[in-house]
């Protein structure tokens, strides 16, 4: 990429989501987001704009943001939710419907999501279900966020028995992506999102997944020549697998490879063990042994995915809890079709498949107890 | 229609509801329940079944349809919520929630609805919601169900703040109408019923208007030889609108003739006064005295309405709440967009267009205090 496409303040690259009526673009830039207003006004008019967002983030980008929505137009009423995925429950759910009642949103009133994938997922099903669904924008300021939470349309909100039991697909009118925002992304959350982008690569794109090995320290110091580029590469993975298959009737499936276990471990943490990414980074791990196991990706497969994983910073074990935990909490994935689990193994990097498994053979590579 | 196409236990009339890849069958007969079964194994197939019914429906319905959803290969679990508007709430859409987790259903498992419109947007948006989408059926056991809630695909629950403010367009796989349901119906639901083929009528088809005005009697009679060839345009009716607006973009805010006014009426009585249907039967007059008020429709087609829905028995006064009230609950009303309503008038009988009404404008013609 050239410095000029880097630029401070100027959207570098558009991507199409292509859905039919409900496609969408996905705006990559530098610095983007006092223009967010004025792109949201495109696709959404309406007298008032409706912001959730969480305090840390709030802090740093939310003036921003609401500044250049009522630049363009908007009255704006911004709702903040606590941090934490514990957040993403119907509780707070129904307070955003509310809010929204309160406000007088209506079904011309935009939800716009300035966050993480938490933040996308409860604003996106409040969006999906206030009025039968009003019109829905991301603003992702997590790379886990950018690449794959905001694209596609996946929303919901956890129950007590398991993660994103209920929910919607419903899509989004516009995500825009300002690279700025991460450079307050901890640390650790930032590893966190590569490993979302180190599953696309693995499951889609084998040569992206060379790449990341050649770059994942620059990448880890969001250097922008070689981070817009692999962020645009992973979003463009999202869409051209969700365009193909909108409600994960096959292919869409594959998106999942390491999130089967990752949810369990996520679960059995209480959601406040393992960060998303990290906990999928491990469901990897354990897929892509099991893979090796029956006998479908060749030996070493584990092993690349392992220490690339190790060199983002992210863990390779599974956390410690009774075999017979990992168990149940496997049971209520929803992937499950009566009783069997559609668990996704590699072919090798970069070729994805499914193959039925009982909970019980997903966790024989595992080492759990 | 002939004597044969009446016969019981067949499906005498398939109508399509034309919605792409989410088309579906909408089978009209009598006394076909026994079938229904077989018919949903068709298009759901699955080792589960979840239904959801109400007290009444269930003692006298509920077992000939588990017992043909047996016989069809499911194993059958059965919820049944109180009966009346006030279960529409997300208290017990959670419960629904918890219920399909607890018996395992999976993203195969269809949530067959068998009852009335209340049991049909609750269920629907838990089949809607649920591991974000589950197969959806209809077994509607009410006039007002079966030409109308079943058809289209609006699901959703009512808060505190108004009705249906919460949901999804989510499409049923199949509805499955056996008028032998309605000989128990209570007469003043079946009236309530013949209210939504009024408004059908009304907006949409003057020849079916005048056919209604010679069968009135007849129709409250549950005569099949013109109830079925009534519930088959009325459906069809619905039918077309949707299809050539799923979304409610436009066209399809026709089918909300009588309704802005009917829900202001069903709110102040805190769903316990007038039917939906009772409601919606006054809410068409005041549309209609509107539309002649504004010189949009011809003098005396208020009368024509006000005459038909007497013969059905149907009321025809405002029920007795402050007009600060009603103008408040006109407010809330989702179809208002940036705070003017979107009100359907009619320019005589058989043709609807929505003109931009504040809440004030629209009471003016009503003789609320």
């Amino acid at each position: 990429m050239s410095g000029k496409e880097t630029r401070s303040g100027r959207v570098v690259r558009t991507l199409k989501v292509d859905l039919g009526d409900r496609s969408y673009p996905v705006e990559l830039g530098v610095d983007t987001l006092a223009g967010a207003g004025k792109a949201i006004a495109r696709c959404a008019p309406s007298s008032r704009a409706f912001v959730v967002t969480v305090p840390p983030v709030s802090r740093r980008y939310s003036g921003v943001l609401q500044r250049s929505l009522r630049v363009a137009g908007y009255r704006v009423h911004r709702v903040i939710v606590p941090d934490g995925d514990a957040s993403k429950n119907p509780r707070q759910l129904s307070k955003l419907w509310d809010e929204l009642i309160r406000c007088g949103a209506d079904r011309s009133t935009p939800v716009v999501a300035l966050g993480g994938g938490m933040v996308g997922d409860l604003a996106g099903f409040a969006a999906a279900s206030y009025l039968r669904g009003v019109p829905f924008i991301q603003v992702p300021t997590t790379i886990l966020a950018m690449v794959d939470a905001s694209i596609g349309g996946k929303v919901a909100v956890n129950l007590p028995q398991g993660k994103n039991l209920v929910g919607a697909f419903y899509q989004p009118r516009l995500v825009w992506i300002d690279t700025g925002t991460l450079r307050s992304l901890p640390v650790r959350e930032r590893a966190a999102g590569f490993a979302e982008i180190i599953k696309s690569a693995a499951i889609w794109d084998a040569a992206f997944f060379e790449r990341l090995e050649r770059e994942a320290e620059r990448l880890m110091d969001l250097d922008p020549k070689v981070l817009i580029p692999t962020l645009e590469r992973a979003c463009a993975i999202k869409a051209e697998v969700v365009s193909q298959d909108e409600r994960e009737a096959g292919l869409r499936q594959l998106l999942n490879f390491g999130h089967t276990v990752g949810h369990a471990i996520e679960k059995l943490g209480r959601y406040r063990g393992l960060l998303h990414g990290e906990a999928v980074a491990v469901g990897m791990l354990i897929a892509a042994r099991k893979s090796e196991e029956l006998g479908l990706s060749p030996a070493g497969t584990a092993e690349r995915i392992r220490s690339l994983a190790l060199r983002f910073g992210l863990p390779s074990e599974l956390p410690n809890h009774p075999r017979n935990a990992y168990l149940a909490a496997l049971k209520v994935d929803k992937k499950m079709s009566d009783s069997k689990i559609r668990f996704v193994v590699l072919r090798g990097i970069g070729r994805a498949e499914t193959v039925p498994l009982t909970p019980r053979e997903v966790l024989s590579a595992s080492r759990c107890r």
